[in-house]
């Protein structure tokens, strides 16, 4: 396990109110650090939209989701938050100080005052593909992301699927791979053009394996792969497999903040009006995951809640200190921390 | 008196704040007259701050007040908001249908379905110079703006101050006048240096009088000002003046919204924070007028407020009706209003 992280601030979800969030809380010296599933900054806007635009942000009458996260990761960076992408929060306990115990699946663990729930519509999983018995070999054979090449070095690997994540890991692991099969049940991807004439050019090499079918049966021991069986318009054949990546999109699900003790509200969690602070002292939800009478799932409105948790957060941080509410265009002392003063 | 103009929303106040409820607003077919003391629009931001730089703008690490009002107009462009500039609103009333009963101190009368109150700090008012009496002349005689040029033709015009106004002012009456006279107690002044250079090229010339001091006194009849007493470092002279303009800047005041019969909390109005309305039903205020527990006077917290007052405006005005709520980045209806859908 790794040494323990301690900070003021842990916030969930790195999407476009988390990182707003930091820059709310950074104007009264509070310090973050953000842990997401994605392995970027944005959020759904970075995994369901970058290119789409928007049209409700305030005084932006157009902007992609890719944009507005730029926008946003160039406004905190006074603020030097720390990311930590590619992880999910699996645990998270009130210690005996009032303060938060953290951790991830990565095994990092993180001491904190204040946790700021801005996980959006919860976390992004992985579709599981329809295929009996692969719960067995998740984790061990069966991987639905790429975090370390090296697992991946002289496997028998089967990548799953049409789309630019099997596409692109095809393209990068077939170097280091005793073996590459891609198996997709169409002939038409919707990866990049590029990336389908990359593969096919592999395929004509012999440097690449594909099968036009689906994957019906595993084989292996103990959670480790040996074999799958494949199924195509002309019957069944068995191939080695000792690496499954399937890629059949993700999907939302809440995960683990509903074993974290909130209360629950259809899956999002109540707050109060004042500082969205939810049923547990030092827990604050806000943007789409949170509920109160009159919510709106718009992202305004979690610009909103992230200036006005900031004052409970603050109070809880630095209690008895005397907060003042200054303005960014007025206030030397801000714009100081901004790094904008003369 | 005008026509009635028959509206569903009249907005009070043209500040970023009512700037950005005529986008929600239309987002939902709602049609917006703004009315404001000002002669354009963005309020604080435009007067106070046009060129001093906002760093709390979610997705703007930088932007002047100037831009940040430019911005808001051409979002809102799509859903053709009427303005009223120039204008106080002098009296609010509810009809006997539910409606609304709004008049302003041109003349105006408004029907209109909802009324929403964006008025930021009130209504700036002009600050009242220092002189004796001067409240009997106001409004026949002493006037704190230029509505109508032609009111000043052929008139001994006194204008005070050194600041903008005081100094365009001089250079745009002074043709038209019969005499002009400019008073500033300092030889200093705080206009562009081109119109200062511009006056004292006409003080040259004899075009236009400039007196160093401060007024000192009125005299006249029945609110008719036929001379003023100037008092400079020689002593006290009287000079012919039938129009004075004086201009020492700008107050916040709350103005006849204090009238209205709406509940007031230090000369806020507290609304409910599940859609921003007031003690009044179909009175709604947004932005820094309004007060509820954890309000803080943000820009972007006025933003939320109006997106959350537009859901129970739309049910008023469209009693009866479902409300769908949707994304701008998603929905054909919304992209067709917004005048951007293939």
């Amino acid at each position: 396990m790794s040494e323990v992280i301690k900070t003021d601030i842990v916030i969930i979800g790195a999407g476009p109110v988390g990182l707003f969030a930091v820059f709310e809380l950074g104007l009264y010296d509070l310090k973050c650090h953000l842990i997401d599933i994605l392995d970027r900054p944005g959020g759904q806007c970075a995994e369901l939209y970058p290119e789409k635009p928007i049209y409700d942000i305030p005084a932006w009458p157009i902007i992609s989701g890719h944009d507005l996260t730029e926008k946003l990761m160039e406004q905190i960076k006074p603020f030097s938050p720390q990311f930590h992408f590619n992880r999910m929060v699996t645990k998270l306990e009130r210690q005996a100080d009032g303060g938060f115990h953290v951790e991830t699946d990565e095994g990092e663990v993180f001491e904190a005052k204040v946790v700021v729930i801005a996980a959006g519509g919860g976390s992004f999983q992985p579709k599981r593909p329809p295929v009996p018995g692969i719960e067995a070999y998740e984790g061990k054979s069966v991987f639905y992301s790429v975090r370390r090449m090296e697992e991946f070095r002289d496997q028998d690997i089967l990548i799953v699927g049409g789309g630019d994540s099997a596409l692109d890991w095809a393209l990068n692991l077939q170097p280091i791979a005793r073996s590459l099969t891609v198996v997709h049940r169409r002939a038409e991807f919707r990866a990049a053009p590029d990336s389908v004439k990359k593969m096919f050019e592999l395929v004509e090499s012999g440097s690449v394996r594909f099968e036009l079918g689906q994957v019906s049966g595993l084989k292996g021991e103990d959670g480790q792969l040996s074999h799958a069986t494949i199924k195509g318009s002309e019957g069944e054949i068995d191939i080695p497999v000792t690496r499954m990546l399937p890629f059949f999109g993700l999907t939302m699900k809440l995960g683990p903040i509903a074993d974290w003790g909130l209360n629950l509200h259809e899956n999002l969690i109540p707050v109060n009006v004042e500082n969205f602070e939810t049923s547990e002292p030092g827990i604050f939800a806000i943007g789409d995951i949170n509920w109160y009478p009159g919510k709106l799932k718009l992202i305004l409105s979690g610009f909103h809640e992230a200036a006005l948790m900031t004052q409970a957060a603050k109070h809880i941080v630095s209690p008895g200190e005397r907060i003042v509410f200054q303005y960014t265009t007025s206030s030397t002392s801000l714009q100081k921390k901004l790094g904008v003063a003369n």
